[in-house]
């Protein structure tokens, strides 16, 4: 609809002499460059001062991601430093576990069959003797996690054994295997200990170590370039990078690797020498991504590069876009903390997922919950409404246009509307994902 | 019961020129030094060779974590390295957010009121100006995020208005405050934020930002000295330090600094200096917790400080002690990995979780499900029972005795069966923790 191909608008009108307003210092846009470049027909894919056509959906978004987040290379790593990583191969046991017949309880490693019929009236003399081998009449001390001595098949608890010197009374009888953990009891080699994909947790680390494996092989974590456009403040008093913090906690939950970037002044020279620079798997543009006259960072795309998407039937976050630089998948995340945070989770986290080999699903735990104050969403919109739990029950933290990120501050978890749904009515159930 | 004062045992009978048995090597251990000390009456909570009698109750032993977990102290950090950290004063916000009022959708900033009656079929005439400000007649170019130029009172979208030079033909109206994000509409200065005790989470750290908070009062993180003992393998094969890894990585999930200590021969000369050296605000001694002959940690712990638990109603993990050593408090760990990981859960973490200022429960989400195979449970015991979840169904992993750590690999998570119950019979709900 709107056609501006001619506009000389604001920027034109600066008098001779006049410096120019600096971008996004809140006092004026200068549009000459921005014209210039427009009348020599660099426009593809420039929405400025026009608007978004039509949207892209949000599941046509999500398959861009699936279609290009691929798992990376594989790495080695210690096993002590292995905890949260993904297998690139499925794991199996190199070794039975326990490696060898151990004693599982403190006591008198014995031979069962001697010990049939003793009892408190009945006790029965065993002499105490040094491991390693047990021979008839005799009994070895002996400690939970030891081999159990050649020839005994049972301990004997201290409570029904006594010892005086070199001689054992013993005061009852023991079945054979008792106090004993058998050689691959707990694992035998070969078996499979975990598919690929596995996040290793603690316990996994624990059992890797005890069948003495030192590095395993797992997906390399994706590393992340950042580059943060400038906030829109007033220019005498420009606000803080809101974005960076928050991206970067999130790149890290996901197993990413978020690289130092800073907040550039030119955004669009600094996007474009991210994407020149070696290194990284993966770029956040952040920032200048809408439809004003300042919003460079899908023209960088665009010009320096591949932009496939921009502009998703999603809210908050739909002025996000992704493409490719070469190899360089580059996803443009909107400014604004809100919609920076939404576009994440709904795209780059599932990005970031994807190529570190993990799950590419929303991480958050989630529970199921009854609404009791409506939720409200625009049909044809994939909408992203924070909400905060009380008394088990499912209420938004903020309104749409008047929440911002301190609705997410402030909000337990959030519900993702599909875009069909005009939102849920009180008593409806919706899944909240929580904020951890 | 068993009384073993005057024992001499296999330690006792060691030949003259034979060396000393390696203690933990599995080929006998050397009783000297241990029926020496035990003769000299430093027997003191000693239960070796005698087994625990009275155990503690899982309770009490809780109420120890309670009584000597408090909070540390408060420290300063950076809002960008904030993530996780909890909050030692409830956080408030120092300024409106946004600070000013802002442009919130990309269009021309117009006074609402010239444009009423405007329309395709009578278009309204503006001349685009420069900002800050806006007079009578004029309209301004702005971006998101901008300050709202003085005088203007909405944004009119870019689908409504074409321009021309500097002309700008309006083809519809816009009502009062369309495009625009209030000063303080997401937050009023002084506002609460979070409470005490609060774990902050990205998209905190993005608010702290926007309101220009560069430093936050968090709880010092709990540093966590960890001494343990050699395995007890075979003395030809050393087998590897299986817990180490683990409880680092536990450690550092519930916000604790794992502090480095090494694998150590003499366990208890290694627990001695830990609890001497400066430091650290909890010790963490992990192996020779049991009632075997080589079993020295309680006794280095009531040596050099105070044993007030030793022994308690839980399995795994049973074996596990707790004392001070000043001001030190000191949590003995069995060095079975399985025994180990649960006392850690149990005990351990929550009382990392209660010094740094965490919710000291269980981290783990937790869902309710149906058991489909019988949990077994001593009654008196509270137990852990490792458990995978089957079509949404719940059976055990592993089988008291047969389990260890691999029972905890193949488990989703694990349900905790109060003292009184004898496990739960198929049919029965019962709350999973699951491992993460």
């Amino acid at each position: 609809m709107p056609a501006v191909r001619e506009s000389r608008l604001a920027g034109g009108i600066r008098e001779a002499g006049q410096p120019p307003a600096a971008a996004g210092g809140g006092r004026g846009i200068d549009l000459m460059a921005f014209d210039e470049e427009r009348t020599r027909g660099a426009s593809g894919g420039d929405v400025r001062l026009r608007g978004f056509g039509d949207l892209v959906a949000f599941g046509e978004a999500l398959e861009w991601v699936a279609r290009h987040g691929s798992p990376l290379d594989v790495e080695e790593v210690d096993v002590a430093e292995a905890v949260g990583r993904v297998l690139a191969a499925p794991l199996h046991a190199t070794a039975d576990l326990p490696p060898f017949d151990r004693v599982s309880d403190d006591g008198y490693a014995v031979c069962s069959g001697e010990t049939i019929g003793a009892g408190t009236y009945n006790p029965l003399l065993l002499e105490l003797r040094e491991a390693p081998g047990l021979s008839p009449g005799g009994a070895i001390l002996v400690a939970a996690g030891m081999p159990l001595p050649r020839g005994a098949d049972a301990v004997m608890p201290f409570g029904e054994a006594q010892a005086n010197g070199r001689a054992l009374e013993v005061l009852g009888s023991v079945a054979e295997g008792v106090g004993i953990e058998q050689r691959g009891v707990q694992l035998r080699s070969g078996a499979t200990l975990a598919p690929v994909g596995r996040a290793l947790r603690p316990q996994d680390l624990a059992v890797l170590a005890s069948l003495g494996v030192e590095r395993v092989s797992v997906v390399r974590r994706p590393g992340v370039k950042l580059v943060i456009a400038a906030a829109k403040g007033d220019a005498r008093c420009p606000p803080p990078d809101a974005n960076g913090p928050m991206l970067r906690a999130l790149v890290e939950r996901d197993g990413g690797i978020a690289l130092p970037a800073g907040t550039e002044g030119d955004h669009r020279a600094a996007i474009r020498e991210a994407m020149a620079a070696q290194g990284g798997d993966l770029l956040l543009a952040v920032g200048r991504t809408g439809t004003g006259p300042d919003d460079e960072a899908s023209l960088a795309l665009a010009g320096a590069g591949q932009l496939d998407v921009h502009g998703i039937a999603v809210r908050p976050g739909g002025s996000a876009g992704m493409g490719r630089a070469g190899e360089l998948p580059v996803i443009l995340l909107p400014g604004d903390p809100l919609a920076c945070l939404c576009a994440y989770e709904l795209f780059a986290g599932a990005m970031i997922r994807r190529m570190g080999g993990r799950d590419p699903r929303l991480p958050h735990a989630a529970l199921e919950a009854e609404v009791s104050r409506k939720i409200v969403s625009t049909i044809g919109f994939t909408e992203v409404c924070q909400v905060r739990l009380v008394d088990g029950r499912v209420e938004p933290t903020g309104s749409p246009g008047s929440g911002g990120i301190a609705s997410a501050l402030r909000a337990d978890g959030f519900v993702v509307v599909p875009a069909p749904l005009e939102g849920y009515a009180p008593g409806a159930r919706v899944l909240v994902h929580l904020h951890s």
